[in-house]
């Protein structure tokens, strides 16, 4: 019989079959007319065919959009926002609107053609990561900004690029909390006040005991396919440490979370056949430690976090307009077939 | 200059694009590789070929499971929930779980091929609502259910079927309150105890004086692209009259969703060729009613409505992972075109 499970932290249920689950097989996942316009505009060499570059890590002496960087963050293409300017916050009778201030920016991984993660060297990697913290770091002294999304889509059926499929993050900064943050801070919160314990804290010690979840461990990070995930596959990563604000993560944590990347979508590449997927970082807002009242325990109560979520199923429509999720593969199952999957 | 525009009832920010705002053809529906498997199980003749029926609207003296009806109701091939047994609610150290009780159902709307409502005469429409309202009665006297959905996936990208599009809804019942009504229950109360009134109430008022949102109206019902739409081309059906309740239509109400619904789905066929969509009926929980207290304002603060989503656009995985939109059609441009759609 199929499991009804809630998500511990927003309290969203989720049907978990757990006869007759999905394989990996099962998905089917393939890339037909997937092929990239060639040249691609994100190489090194062609940085005359993006937008002038708002930051870089480059080799000494190299000069601004030109060859000799390591990551290169650039203006996305198409800006539905705006830097400049106030956000003049109005009504319009009772609806509420304002300026679209914010950022969208993109960033170039690398400088070779990689199309994943996993094929980068670790320490590559680690500074892609090192880029989105440099890169929060200046946006979070905007005073307008209230959040910063930093995601990856992946593939084209996860909303990625037809044209090149050149390694790159996103990360918008916006003067408004999304509403999925807003109920991860507000269930978090509960728990808190309930417990006097972070609610990531108690999952990840779970998650710890019960081994049956966990798809990898390291010294300062864990992966793991979350007790009532939405979606085949889906994954988690958690810092072992408690922390609400990943801009203030450590050397050593960071070094890890590039090996704890490297490992996680090595595997998921080669279980799935280089599945389409989205991440997403789950972080604290920005300056919100200095805010205490209801909502803010000053960072005890929330812990930042990585979901991994592969698109391999079609969500349906109840899905979508109910938050009421079917999952046709038990995350014991994908956990077991990740932890079992040699990369 | 875009506009950062927030939903007033769950409080979601949308960027709405201004300038260059995309128009029907820009979406370009196609329906390549859509071709319906014959014969189709869900025709008059063909009763055979599906489950026992648990419902039908039958001619006097036709036998079940055979011609002769105008809807019947089957229960839904994947069974994900199971109607046996008690919910049986435990724990999983810090999670919860329970046995999956619910029913998941198919509503046949007609015994010819239609493959959407628009094609059907008013008078068949307004029988298939009846038989989602006759479905929902007699669910709701099943004390283990809290919520019941009513939806259809209309076209492959939504989520229809392959095999056929022969024209069904379906209706799922389930002992626990989706997240996404949750939100709304919470937003609208909220709302009320502030002003006093429910916010939907307040919202047709608006809409009905500014009119650039308004789709169509009818004596008791008005569809309205909402001012955060989502996606381009989403409608909002709600009725006039306030009521939280949506098994509690009157029979002229009825007959005037039917006429609504006609007009709405003539024109979204019309104006996007066919585009594949969602609905989504928004409705209080089972008993809630009978049970004030801090949710529960007796009926006054929450309006049942149905959501209509076309799927025209590639939703973004930080769209997902954010519920932070961005919508490139204004609903004012949409509402205007969808107006003068001649059906």
């Amino acid at each position: 019989m199929p499991e009804l499970r809630k998500d511990p932290i927003i309290g969203r249920w989720v049907i978990v079959s757990v006869e007759r689950a999905k394989r990996p097989n099962d998905f089917n996942v393939t890339h037909v007319g997937e092929e990239e316009t060639k040249p691609c505009p994100f190489c090194e060499g062609n940085e005359s065919d993006t937008s002038q570059e708002i930051f870089a890590v480059r080799k000494p002496g190299t000069q601004k959009n030109s060859p000799g960087w390591e990551t290169r963050v650039i203006p996305n293409r198409a800006q539905n926002f705006t830097i400049y300017g106030d956000l003049d916050r109005r009504g319009a009778g009772m609806y509420d609107v304002m300026h679209p201030i914010g950022a969208h920016e993109l960033i170039i991984e690398s400088p070779q053609h990689f199309t994943d993660l996993f094929q980068m060297p670790e320490d590559k990697i680690e500074i892609a990561l090192n880029t989105a913290v440099a890169r929060m770091t200046d946006l979070e002294k905007d005073v307008r900004f209230k959040y910063c999304l930093l995601f990856k889509n992946h593939g084209v059926k996860a909303g990625g690029s037809k044209r090149s499929k050149h390694i790159r993050s996103q990360i918008i900064a916006t003067p408004v909390t999304p509403t999925r943050v807003k109920e991860e801070l507000r269930g978090s919160s509960f728990y808190y006040k309930y417990k006097d314990r972070c609610i990531f804290c108690d999952l990840i010690k779970q998650e710890l005991d019960t081994g049956t979840r966990v798809v990898m461990e390291t010294k300062h990070m864990i992966a793991v396919a979350p007790f009532a995930s939405r979606f085949p596959f889906e994954i988690w990563i958690l810092p072992k440490k408690h922390c609400s604000d990943f801009i203030k993560i450590g050397k050593e944590e960071l070094k890890d979370l590039a090996g704890i990347f490297k490992g996680v979508f090595s595997k998921l590449s080669k279980a799935l056949n280089d599945p389409p997927y989205n991440y997403m970082l789950h972080t604290a807002p920005f300056r919100r430690e200095k805010k205490p009242g209801y909502w803010n325990t000053i960072e005890n109560d929330y812990h930042w976090h990585i979901e991994i979520t592969p698109r391999i199923t079609q969500v349906a429509g109840f899905e979508w307009g109910s938050g009421f999720y079917i999952n046709p593969t038990p995350p014991e199952e994908a956990a077991k077939h990740l932890r079992e999957t040699k990369v």
